[in-house]
């Protein structure tokens, strides 16, 4: 094409992304090594259609949370959305089978999720809120213990190996701790929620205007809170009261946070027993965005990409939504975000001035 | 569950369908086996966004054709659908590396594509109008001749025969022929429009009882037209003249039939040199419901499945359109049809009671 003759072509929708030659095959060549990696440790893949009522999805959350879908009405009026991730349908298809007698269900997945493309977030595939993106993940319904949870950190690991990615960092937390270490700190539910919006987007300046900002003079500062919170490590397998020195506003609340430690220290316990003491850091103030969490939750990130390539936790609350009480642990990688972290190792893609994708190994 | 317990189970929005253990992964395994038959004859993947602006899915078609597709309007306004199929985004990335230069394109891919529920025939897989369904196919741009369109159609059984599938039937049409013949023979073109509607729909007693009603008292009977379309065969390598007996009330459009009908003619020419002949049978009532098809235009259909496993044809005005000019032709498999029509060899599945599913081999 010379350079005198300019042309339009067809648009593709905000958000959307193409993939030529080498990157379509790429993302489904990660897709079945990871699916393999499942199959491997008995996880069996299922799958369902892109719509959800927004009933199913707001399961076990809160209704703000929705803001981000993209949702449409059905014929007969009812709000359906495509799905931001792939939980509420698993544990919707789940339910029956449980009550049916299934002590365990391990299922696994991949599939494109949806995010309104509203905001600016949603045209970055690295964003965390891509406007579609790719997950392969799994669930694992029914068993709970330490052991269990460390199973499912040390297989997410796994299965990063076997895609050859290097360079990655796994960071756990748990998703009740720094909402009660707060609350026992002696700061007001509604200002706490407010709180755990900040940390779940990694915030920490917003996080400590709002702490300096409360009339209690008696409270922590921001700073102390936050450096307490992400100094925390249950490796160290001290008693939390050895750790910080606080009298907690309310009692009750304080038993509740030492609880959660002592969890966390058995959890602690369990990893460095099997061998994965060197794979991963706590960080109590990493929090998830999702309400459904109950246990641990944890993120991966990889160098160069700003947002996490895997991520779950423990949800024991949200199956008892679909009528089959049974606690649960899941995570998904985010396959875009994976392509991007390998891109280096496994291949380039250059546009040239026409739109078109060269590809090179 | 004892059956005095009645639960209420949470509910899938109309037309989406779960996949449990077995289904899923055959789902995924059918996809695979049909990607590398492609990608043994050169096709390389592609993949793109579900939304499309329904400006890009209309190009080259009539706007009635948008009725059945999920509409929703994005944050500028601008209406864009979830695509009902793939050729008008794989023409949309196309133009761009055709105009840079490429000769011929040859791309695959593998994607869900989308219905409205409004219509009870998206309900079901094999209807043709599912909610939600995979398609895995190519489109092949550059290139125009029978040979060409009979390569294609010898990878379609290629692909057929890979996966195992006994009892189908590819049968072959040419997207100009009957318009060209019914208004060759006098009929109005608005009633030509609504007589390829109802050949499209397989409707025959409708297409006889619009011919009959016609004032023209010199138009041939719906049964003479039918029977006529239906019995024409290439492979006897007539003139057109010799089989049918017809004085066209326009004689120009009698020379673009008998145009259509040598074209016909060399194609199945072209079939028989290549050891076609008896893998697929012409009928030229055969109608494709979309309308920028200009050439061959084919369907397969296996034992027990209503809607074709496999469709496709030669649109050689679609690029110009994209404002790269270049003639194309494709096709893609219908993946749950297929599975359907797979079904009984490969694997049983039935639901209990509880909305659990078996699989069995």
């Amino acid at each position: 094409m010379s350079i005198d003759v300019v042309r339009k072509w067809v648009d593709r929708p905000l958000g959307m992304q193409d993939l030529f030659p080498q990157q379509a095959k790429f993302r489904r060549k990660v897709e079945s090594v990871l699916l393999e990696e499942f199959d491997e440790h008995g996880f069996e893949m299922v799958s369902c259609g892109a719509f959800e009522y927004v009933d199913t999805l707001l399961r076990g959350r809160a209704a703000a949370e929705a803001e981000a879908w993209v949702r449409v009405f059905d014929t007969l009026g009812r709000t359906v959305a495509l799905r931001p991730e792939m939980t509420p349908s698993i544990a919707r298809m789940a339910a029956p089978v449980l009550s049916g007698g299934n002590k365990e269900i391990k299922w696994c997945y991949a599939e494109r999720v949806y995010h309104r493309t509203d905001d600016p977030a949603s045209l970055s595939w690295v964003s965390g809120r891509a406007a579609e993106s790719t997950q392969v993940g799994v669930e694992w319904i029914g068993p709970s213990s330490h052991e269990v949870d460390a199973k499912l950190l040390l297989m997410c690991q796994s299965g990063l190996k076997r895609l050859g990615l290097k360079d990655w960092q796994m960071v756990v937390s748990h998703a009740g701790f720094a909402s009660a270490f707060l609350s026992a700190s002696g700061i007001e539910s509604a200002v706490v929620d407010d709180l755990l919006a900040m940390l779940a987007r990694g915030d920490y300046v917003g996080f400590r205007r709002i702490v300096d900002g409360q009339e209690d003079t008696e409270l922590a500062s921001g700073d102390v809170l936050l450096s307490v919170l992400s100094k925390l490590d249950p490796f160290s397998s001290s008693r939390l009261t050895d750790l910080i020195h606080v009298s907690w506003k309310d009692a009750s609340l304080g038993k509740q946070v030492e609880h959660y430690w002592d969890s966390l220290v058995q959890f602690a316990a369990q990893l460095k027993s099997m061998g994965l003491a060197n794979q991963l850091t706590f960080d109590l103030t990493l929090t998830r965005d999702i309400s459904y969490y109950t246990g641990i939750v944890f993120e991966v990130f990889a160098n160069g990409v700003g947002a996490p390539v895997a991520l779950g936790g423990r949800y024991d609350g949200l199956l008892a939504s679909f009528g089959a009480p049974a606690p649960a642990v899941g995570f998904t990688y985010e396959v875009e975000r994976l392509m991007a972290a390998l891109s280096e190792i496994e291949w380039t893609t250059q546009p040239t001035n026409d739109g078109e994708t060269g590809a090179s190994e």
